[in-house]
């Protein structure tokens, strides 16, 4: 079963997918219906297909939405459950999955999500309104094919909105609550997909976050090498956020996109408006990581150091003012919006805000520094304008 | 079946695994007769004691050493074959796993080798005098149990060996010719362990440098968090190595070691003379590194840099010197013999050493600049003596 979105049903790559399994004699169906921004019932549309081929393999050609739908699809058709079964506890059960899955290969064609290499499908439930997920190890992709020349057509807005997302998977990975701090869970076999910062993850999200600093800007020009490494640290910082998990400035971005009222961004389909979801989040960042930066101010100036800030002279109380300062430094030259109200947003929005972070536990729970609401306010505020 | 050597048999390590087996209701055998510095005899008598006894999975505690007999165990007990079947090319015949073997899990002892994370098996075959392997993905443990608690024993020269072993497998990995001029195989099925450094394997190698060079002389002092910072080093060596491969420091380290006439290190067994693992590789690698810098000065420029050197000034020219300048100053610091000639060998040994090192393609042909015997002469008589 070759999954993809209608946009992409007719482009190279799911040519080049289908040339390929068919030279290798593999019969295969491509199934298109996947939903950007996909929801419970669009994840269940695409299990039902499953069941109905019988497919013994799957193959995701697309962004994070086709692979986390890919995901959705093999689980629920290899071990059919009731659709609340796996995900996320408390919207669903949180039942672990119960062995490995089918063959997965995901062929990314955005450099973002980073999807590829993590074992979480994330998706808006319906009625509830709330972004929610399935995280499990099995769910990990078998194979990510993960070639810049997929990703080549971006628009420029769309690259800088994908990049600075990468940016904050790996600062929010870089700065989650360390593992050492977390509960241990009864059974290991309970242990959540998103463990805390570790030594394993650190690896990659160091990385990650130096590699764009030093390409974004090169590749929304269209330069191919940049490209390529951009390509190349998101995966990075998906395998970085995939082990030790975001926090605050994805907790907050959701209900900053789900609220938009008419913003309406270059490149992007115009018959709604819409907040690309890596603007969201970046929109956040700055004043995230100036509030939590004295929970591990080393982090934090590490961090800036990585995005190319000499903090030979800064001090710990500093570390958070330097993180920010970088973070607006890429966002200006990346042509981001000046803060939430460059988005639409006013001080009068803050309640709504606050109010849609609030269940977003799978997350926020990972903040370095422990926040009640009037800490989300305040975040939220110190992020209308930045510049 | 839990494989441990004769002097770990009754050590708190395996006393810990019994138990933990034990609570768990898993009925184990312990197998301690592993050799260090296994041989095809050592393999095959543990790969009849994983037959006879019927098991369902394997315990490794101990070494590399160790760690590669359960690799092999697992192997020819899951899928039996003649022993030469999976043993790489030209030695034997290079046979790809035919799939996934029993799980596997590795407890490792020593922070050196970073089997637990490698898909390769070494051993020495009789008759022959070699250093050969087995080498597959599916050789990976299932599951590597890294904690420091389980490495503290060491004596000092010990704790040096393994640590340089750490700094040399991380140095060649980032210098090891790259991926994208390795010619590729006909089939991906038999695309080699060792693929040449990567952007994915140069993430760890690159990690690991600098990490040994700020932790190993306080480690090999007694000092519990440089000791914890060398057991990750180990480990993310060996997953830069696993997949990026070693290559001239070790294929002729081989013949170094192998060639020993009466070099015993301090608090190594005295019964017979040895030059340990470690030390055989690191004597050789500024040499080497000093002759493969002009292939990539880059890197090795950057290598230099992630053990502390000041490069702002060095040009490509002096790349060379200045790695081999950083391990040489390294070397000092952590007691070792100065050059071959400080573990008894002379020029007129020489011819034996070139003769030793070209059987071992596992590993040279990954090196990135291409040599014949001369040059290798070459590096042996500038390995001589560093100071
Ligand atoms: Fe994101
Ligand atoms: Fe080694």
């Amino acid at each position: 079963m070759v999954l993809t979105d209608p946009r992409l049903r007719d482009g190279p790559q799911v040519a080049a997918v289908q040339a390929s399994l068919g030279g290798a004699g593999i019969d295969a169906t491509v199934y298109d219906r996947v939903r950007v921004e996909p929801t419970d019932r669009s994840f269940r549309e695409a299990i039902q297909e499953a069941d109905r081929g019988q497919y013994d393999g799957f193959v995701a050609v697309g962004g994070g939405s086709v692979i986390d739908t890919a995901k959705a699809a093999n689980l629920y058709h290899t071990y059919p459950a009731d659709f609340l079964d796996y995900v996320n506890h408390p919207v669903g059960r949180g039942r672990p999955v119960p062995g490995p899955l089918k063959p997965l290969i995901a062929v990314p064609t955005t450099a973002g999500t980073g999807s590829e290499t993590t074992g979480v499908a994330i998706f808006d439930l319906e009625g509830l309104h709330a972004k929610t997920g399935i995280a499990h190890r099995a769910l990990k992709p078998t194979v990510g094919i993960v070639d810049p020349d997929n990703t080549r057509s971006m628009p420029p807005l769309a690259a800088a909105c994908t990049g600075l997302d990468v940016l904050s998977h790996a600062i929010e990975s870089y700065t989650a609550l360390p593992y050492t701090q977390r509960p241990a869970p009864d059974d290991p076999s309970l242990r959540p997909a998103y463990q805390g910062s570790n030594p394993m993850s650190d690896v990659w999200s160091a990385r990650a976050i130096e590699m764009v600093a030093a390409n974004l800007p090169a590749a929304i020009a269209g330069d191919t090498e940049p490209q390529a490494q951009m390509l190349l640290a998101a995966t990075f910082a998906g395998i970085g956020f995939g082990n030790a998990g975001c926090h605050l400035p994805h907790g907050m971005s959701y209900p900053v996109s789900s609220n938009v009222r008419d913003f309406h961004p270059e490149g992007y389909p115009d018959d709604h408006p819409m907040i690309p979801h890596g603007m969201s989040v970046i929109l956040n960042a700055p004043a995230v990581f100036r509030w939590t930066a004295p929970a591990e101010p080393q982090r934090h100036l590490q961090a800036a150091a990585l995005m190319g800030a000499d903090v030979s002279g800064v001090g710990p109380d500093d570390a958070g003012e330097a993180t920010a300062n970088a973070i607006i430094d890429l966002m200006r030259r990346t042509g981001m919006p000046n803060g939430l109200s460059g988005v639409g947003y006013t001080p009068a929005d803050i309640d709504v805000l606050v109010r849609g972070t609030l269940p977003q536990h799978r997350v926020t729970k990972l903040s370095p520094r422990p926040f009640d609401e009037a800490d989300l306010r305040g975040m939220f505020e110190s992020a209308m304008r930045y510049w």
